[in-house]
């Protein structure tokens, strides 16, 4: 008699086939458009180049999953056990992450087949009814590609942005006419709200456990700052008065000769995007800000950044998304777009929005067992919390209980501020 | 008539000018056995020679009371606007902190007649009744200099420490007898418990406002983790194994060669103290450790470190001291020593506790005005907050709701360890 | 009637032309086998990319000829001037150079087109019976093309050595048998001689003017050190004995942890080469060592370097070589080679070899005219000379008079050790 | 019957031991004027504290002479012998150089012991007829203490300059009034001339062997460069014109941000000196410029510097010195004068001036045996030749061949510009 499979396991093993095959070629489609050569530049230690992205996420695939499971495994190149891990200490070795624009070869032409090689191995392999522990680190491998989406824009962003050429990736983005308007400011009545992870779809453990936090009121600003309001900061001399500035967010900023968002141009007018250098939208989310320059404006403001709890607590209320809300990777649009509403807008997709809760663990945070626990636990210091994703961040990957975190001096994600304040009662 | 007083105000004062006379006194007592010399050096940018403590915190009261107060204000020596400015940009230009090394003018004796010119002209002003907002930043003024205090020792600490003589400041500290003893759990129900500032007395601005926190149930070890324990973890191959550490705190203690807490002789069996070399002492609270090196201890203990609302919460139990407790600056000892006691123990004095909190805002935070509002805000990214003082910290200057900080890398403070575990139900 | 051109000149022009072609088709042949991303990498801030060399020898003649002469000159790409300019201050801007690996556009494609539209350009005026000042600048393109083949070739085999791979980019070169024998010492007696450029063919300005300089009696190596004898070095402690090494020279191999020559394994037996990884022949010159290392070498084997003069004035009396002499470029082999013969030999060719020299102007040096002037004059500080060519000097590129100059610490160029020593009378 | 030494050899004992005498007392009196904080600064890690220079030369003498010979030799403190060790391997550790500022102890009385314990040591060991060898290390520690001399002048310059106060050091000097007058050249036929030590004086290893050098014919300025010629350099633009410059001294300035010469104001008008800030007066010689400032100058003036071989056959005519005449240490003056006569003047004294040469071993150089051969030959790398002495050199220690040495960057010392140039036939 035929082996007759839990139904309900059946069909989450059918959908994360499919999400896997989706997510792979959504991958191969986001590259469709770059030479070779495009595909080998790291313009800076913290960025990496398409390639080794491209290698990086089939790596994951091929060592948490095929290497563990097939019972004849060999590995497509034993070179790449080192070459493509990223930070796995428990995998082993790792070829060093600032070398990464060194590696001609493997060539892109023999990256693809890896991908194709691993991809057979893991449509073979999903023939089969997989236990559930497997089930889940495949649908890790497609949660984690997603995130690596995003970074191939991003790197690729800064990548062209660093040539003197300044190509363009794919068609200007056009500005969405708007109206003007000052923020409009959302109350909130705080006291012991749920924070964390909800329900049982893909959560990573940085989300969990689900626990209480006790909230004072506060009110949220509707949507994220606009250049406009941004670029009244800076006319103001907002870079030029340190009682503005955290202190290390000052001597980082006159380190590094900040005037003004990255890939802004020197006369305040225009910018940088991936459809190439354009005028500025003065409606648009300011994007590409630091967490110092964010808490910097928010002073300015004479506000402050949102709680991560705050945040998730407001951004619930407008999740889920209804059907194509949401400027999201898939767009293809890869810029913030203009604020259209009135009401809480915005919260998820165009911008990250830095909050001014660092990255920490959750009470009775545990991490993954085993090399994959090195995904998130490990970088708990010295970061700050990001929320709500961006116009690069895949529509499927992000939800209310997302966290993600980047050092405060990091600029080249697309992230931006949304403001908060204390109820004055 | 005779002008009459409200006399819990004229109370208030006639304290605070014995408080700032003693505590004058007592940093003039805390470098009496020093040379010239010794009160030169500058061991590393994050310390300070001991004489520009002496002219800072001198220059604290001039700058803040004096210039603001006196109808014929002359200063005592104009430079001395910028060559002892810290940090407050609101004051103007400032000596590079680096550089505080090159300063063998103005001479020792130069400066020692700059303090009492100083507290001579305090004196004559507190014949006169005060405002209160000038009191309250006389009072500011007395617990900046206790907190220089106890940097005038730990940066001599270093000092000494960096020259190959490994001079003694002082006697020897007696190790007292201890019965080793596994960590006692104290467990504690959480819920929503108060945080912040309580009462009138003086605090300073970052620990307030007073605020609810929820905290699940938890459990705090008893006393701080001792050197045996630490040693232990040494043994263990703990500063090898890198699942045991933050990365960014791997990449440092490989990158700084640390291989035990600072001061600890190589041969893991004797450290350096302000009393000269001596053998390590099994039972005395482990010294001189980061937060990352706390933070991989707690991990291989199966541990976590205290959120600083869980730590408040506790140590207000054992709050106020008793007459006599608590191993402070006052004792001379400038040693942690061995816990006495089975109950929650030695919270006050001994080693600042690292906690597994960033120091960041609390709800509603507002930095007090005019240039001391650089006092704390301007430093709140990247560092974690440590509580309950040390032995070189002044017993008047600690509370249970003070908020030390210190980037997690830090060694050169007398910072310690106390675990803390959620309740497994 | 027809213009009748100097029949010398014409010859000149007609052998130049001839030379051009034939070292812009020798580059293309020695990048035939290297993909667009082979070309793209920079592996250290002193190596540039391939792509970058193809581009910035043809940016040259774009420069200093087509623009100055064409009547109707049109850019083939305005960027291009300063994308591709190394150091030309005279010329303007320039693209950083440690950020030449960015630059994956303008592609290779590209890169091979613009390398066509000069050629064809330079053909074209090459009809015309130019002015023999521009002759000149041809005639320098060509050489300062040469110089490049030579950097391509070691900048390639840091890249493919930097990749953990090691690819090979030919076969792998056989080592010659040969017999190891002692080092025989040729006597020269000193007194005034020559140096500089003689003659009138092509000559770099700092090979000028000729000129006296007063000998001691001296003695020289037969032939370089071999690999068999720079190993009795390193197995005698060479890099662990303070006593052998100039004072930088020891900090730099402390601080870069050298223990051998650069693309040695760390068992000493074997190295890399641009024909893979192979195993150590006794027999061939001991090569990528820096200045530091030879200069120890020499002081363990109590001798030392030869300066440029006595060593110019030996080498001549072995050139003009005859015909098939030599292991240049040309053979292909991009390694040297085992010394063959007893007398004088390999002074041209194999390894460039460091002498004792600073690289200075000679008394009544002229820098050329005109930007062309920045190409060797101003580098004259803090560089040893090297004398006599590699296996990766084109044969036609190298003379008696010819200066190379690098930093004391450079090692990624083919450099070996020729020893000398005064003579004991 | 009783010993009756060659008396040749007793009146160079005797000699000797009065210059001991006097030079360890003249260092006495240069310090005489500090406090001990003043002799603790280490203002850069290039310079020393003056007490460090204290301690050291009384190091080489017990280490060099007395451990050697006293029979039953105790060191006046075991762990001196790496504190005070500069940089000689072959005694042993050293104390890191960047941390001499450090050793608040030994404190400044106990370094004056330490100098009257090893004098008196002296004084008694010089009491026998003591082998040559010993009397020609005592002389070399006479000259050794020489050097320091001029180095407790230097850097104490950098350190008082370095402190907001500029404290002065003496009273001012007083400019003399000079007639400026064009440079007057005079000229030098050139041919086989000798260079090296000369006669049976003491001389450093790095001054022999004397040999011939072949000099083409020149010319050379009658006197140094003066602050009025080197201000029309800055003020054509001199420090914005790259043409000028070499390549490294180019960057050297930009990333240093010069402007002008060290210790100049940023007005142009006036500069510190050691008896305090002062006008500049336009007939003095030029000082505190590095090798590629003076390069720079000397191409700007259509000039170059002089060979070591030139300058040292030009001096030698002007040598030796007439009672009284030159500007040297002995003058307590430490700043240089305006020139006062026409002809070849101010060879010796008032400035060192920057050769055109590199630092390296004369034809046949032997360093002297044992651990003082590390004195002079393993520098030769990187540096340029200095020669004649500056207003802080002692008068007896300078001489025609005296060969000092700097890295091109070097700007602390008191370095100035002699032209020279190529007769123009």
């Amino acid at each position: 008699m035929r082996y007759e499979r839990d139904p309900i396991l059946a069909a989450r093993q059918a959908q994360l086939h499919a999400a896997l095959r989706a997510t792979r070629n959504h991958t191969a489609r986001l590259v469709a458009g770059l030479s070779a050569e495009d595909c080998m530049v790291q313009s800076m230690p913290d960025a990496s180049p398409v390639k080794w992205h491209l290698a990086h996420t089939t790596w994951f695939f091929e060592t948490f999953i095929l290497e563990r499971v097939q019972p004849d495994f060999v590995p497509f190149d034993p070179a790449y056990r080192v070459l493509f891990n990223s930070y796995y200490v428990g995998v082993g070795q790792r070829h060093p992450r600032p070398a990464r624009g060194v590696l001609s070869r493997p060539g892109l032409e023999e990256i693809h087949a890896y991908r194709t090689h691993v991809e057979r191995a893991l449509d073979a392999l999903l023939q089969y009814p997989l236990a559930v522990e497997l089930l889940d680190l495949i649908e890790l491998g497609v949660h984690h590609e997603q995130q690596h989406q995003e970074l191939i824009v991003t790197d690729l962003k800064h990548h062209f942005w660093s040539n003197p050429l300044h190509p363009a990736h794919g068609p200007l983005s056009e500005a969405l006419p708007v109206a003007e308007s000052a923020t409009r400011w959302l109350p909130f009545s705080g006291g012991l709200v749920e924070t964390g992870r909800r329900g049982a779809g893909f959560a990573f453990d940085n989300e969990s456990p689900r626990h209480g936090v006790w909230l004072q009121p506060f009110q949220l600003a509707a949507r994220p700052v606009s250049n406009a309001e941004y670029l009244a900061f800076v006319e103001d001399g907002g870079y030029r008065r340190p009682e503005l500035w955290l202190s290390e967010g000052w001597d980082t900023q006159q380190r590094e000769g900040w005037r003004a968002p990255l890939y802004w141009h020197d006369d305040l007018r225009g910018h940088y995007t991936l459809g190439g250098d354009r005028a500025l939208a003065p409606g648009e989310p300011v994007c590409h800000v630091s967490y110092y320059e964010a808490d910097a404006y928010a002073r300015w403001a004479g506000s402050r950044l949102p709680l991560e709890a705050e945040w998730e607590h407001a951004a619930s209320s407008a999740w889920p998304l209804r059907a194509g809300e949401g400027n999201f990777l898939e767009s293809g649009r890869l810029h913030p777009r203009a604020a259209q509403e009135q009401g809480l807008s915005q919260c998820f997709g165009d911008v990250w929005e830095w909050t001014g809760s660092a990255y920490l663990p959750y009470p009775g945070f545990q991490p993954a067992s085993g090399a994959v626990g090195e995904y998130n636990g490990k970088f708990m210091i010295n970061q700050m919390v990001l929320r709500g994703g961006s116009c690069a961040t895949p529509r499927e990957h992000i939800r209310p209980a997302y966290r993600n975190f980047f050092p405060p001096g990091a600029r080249w994600q697309f992230s931006g501020i949304r403001l908060a304040r204390h109820l004055r009662e």
